[in-house]
């Protein structure tokens, strides 16, 4: 078995190295396989390692960096100002080889920006995309793009199917994920010029392509990969989250109406906490930023230990399962074919 | 008071006449204003108006079609072969002011084709939205458009904001409703270069401009009113329609785990039946073809009476609160700023 090795950047998200250093250790406990190398203000990760009675060693490296990407800072400004900081260290070591991979809870379009500049695109693939996986009534389902692309061609898209189906057939090993074009009707004829033109490069290529899908399908798990642009993805995840939330917060407020639902609440108390469990949006934190030459991980800013956890093994997972060099070889068979 | 006419294509929806024909009559029961034209085959229509033992009278006209347009049929067969439908005749009787609105549950497709060529848009509307009342954790708010412009200007979507403020300060009674554009950032600089443009040319109106939202914004109640292109409506539609029975389906699935939850599940029963009520879809139904020279309604197809009660509620709501007016007007003074 190889080692894997990920880099991590303690300094990003709304916590800190408060949730990103202790997630690090307990995922070296649980993976024997696993190093990394947390990236950040040595004295800030020395104290840290210090209060959770940690240690440096060969499988747990401390690389320095000192300067940090604000949560809004411009991209552009991170970019070209902040060369040591955190998050670019931590790109940096995946580009060097030093890191199989990196994770950031950082600034999404910094992070997109900083990776896309130092580690380039695979061949043959225009823009890169985030991938998210959300729940659904059979199990889960991969979208992308999740807001890296606010307008996209059809080629792209195809290209976001590819890569989407060879993300699930690695990790999931699943062999021919179904992929399902994200649009207004499920007739051929509906949508817009941009989605018709990518439904028959779908159609035409050696993708398991299940058609057109509507929004509901996604959480109906119609199809194992939903391929979409990144302005209708990234406003989809987010109304699921306000979406979520609002039924929660009714929920809740009907279970404290009174002392009598507040009894039936108590009583239904462990059913409500595995439903809870079950929908729990930090099993499925971490979205890939799928088509750059590294795997990059971007954790949810507001992650806690549970959920950045969760990032650190979506990263060294993709690694295990040589999700990159699927990915290149889907992209020339391709290019190949159309040669 | 003056009485308000609601033509109704009792022929719409998954069920037809036995949900269109009860709900109107228990309209008519409940608002002493209103007045139905019940538009379909005749002797079907006297069948089901016998079979609830109600009569036809000064109040409850019957006006006999002897077309159906089908769920899946094409807009333009619909708009080109059948003009006896009960959707075309229905819309007739709004053109010709012997209806106030009409409602009908029928294919979306046909009844936009349909009303758009025989009402026409209002003047200074380039097109027609669809706007429809969501759900919020303050309330509700209103989202346009949701399915009828795949691909929309920045004027439109600026049309659409003062449709829908209109909308919303006439039935609603708020005098300056706030206007959010859907976007993927609340940062003016994110957003493709079409949400940008109207961006700027909603600051520029005289609405309640809040400025940018995100997917979330809607259902934390953010603005009153929710501007997006039909594409992006239509997906958040149906995604969080999606997400909504995952979820229910999740809670019930728990609830049925075993004796212990099922007990929990009997306990809380009034609790989680409350909690259902307040988030009931049917209390939302009745989509508002915004735009037209008349008042049409869409209801769900699945609609069953309680639900289609609502949307024949919408219609002479509109119809009360002279929405077509002060949108026209509205227009007016938007056309006399920029001559």
């Amino acid at each position: 078995m190889r080692n894997i090795t990920v880099a991590i950047d303690v300094m990003g998200g709304d916590h800190g190295p408060h949730v990103t250093v202790p997630a690090a250790i307990r995922c070296l406990a649980r993976h024997p396989d696993l190093n990394v190398i947390l990236v950040g203000p040595q004295d800030i990760i020395a104290a840290e390692l210090k209060a959770r009675r940690a240690n440096s060693g060969p499988r747990l490296i401390v690389r320095h960096a000192s300067q940090v990407v604000a949560m809004d800072e411009a991209p552009a400004l991170a970019l070209r100002g902040k060369k040591d900081s955190s998050m670019r260290v931590a790109i940096d070591l995946v580009k060097s080889g030093e890191a199989d991979a990196c994770v950031s809870a950082g600034n999404t379009g910094a992070l997109m920006a900083t990776a896309r500049f130092v580690l380039k695109t695979l061949p043959g693939i225009d823009r890169p995309a985030i991938a998210a996986v959300m729940p659904t009534i059979k199990g889960h389902a991969l979208v992308l793009d999740m807001g890296a692309n606010v307008d996209c061609t059809a080629e792209q898209l195809l290209q976001f199917g590819i890569m989407g189906a060879m993300l699930v057939s690695a990790v999931e090993h699943i062999p021919n994920p179904s992929v399902g074009l994200l649009n207004i009707g499920e007739e051929a004829i509906k949508g817009n010029e941009m989605v018709k033109q990518a439904a028959e490069l779908l159609r035409a290529s050696h993708l398991n392509f299940y058609g057109n899908v509507e929004g509901n399908d996604i959480f109906l798990g119609t199809t194992d990969v939903v391929v979409c642009d990144g302005f209708v993805g990234n406003v989809t995840l987010k109304a699921s989250e306000g979406l979520a939330k609002m039924i929660a917060t009714t929920l809740r407020a009907e279970f404290k109406r009174n002392w009598l639902t507040r009894i039936a609440g108590l009583i239904a108390l462990p059913v409500l906490n595995a439903f809870k469990r079950r929908l729990d949006p930090r099993r499925y934190n971490g979205a890939t930023l799928l088509g750059l030459k590294g795997v990059v991980v971007k954790s949810h800013g507001s992650a806690d230990r549970f959920a950045f956890e969760h990032a650190i093994e979506t990263a060294s997972d993709e690694v295990r399962n040589n999700v990159l060099k699927r990915i290149t070889d889907q992209i020339q068979l391709l290019q190949r074919v159309a040669a």
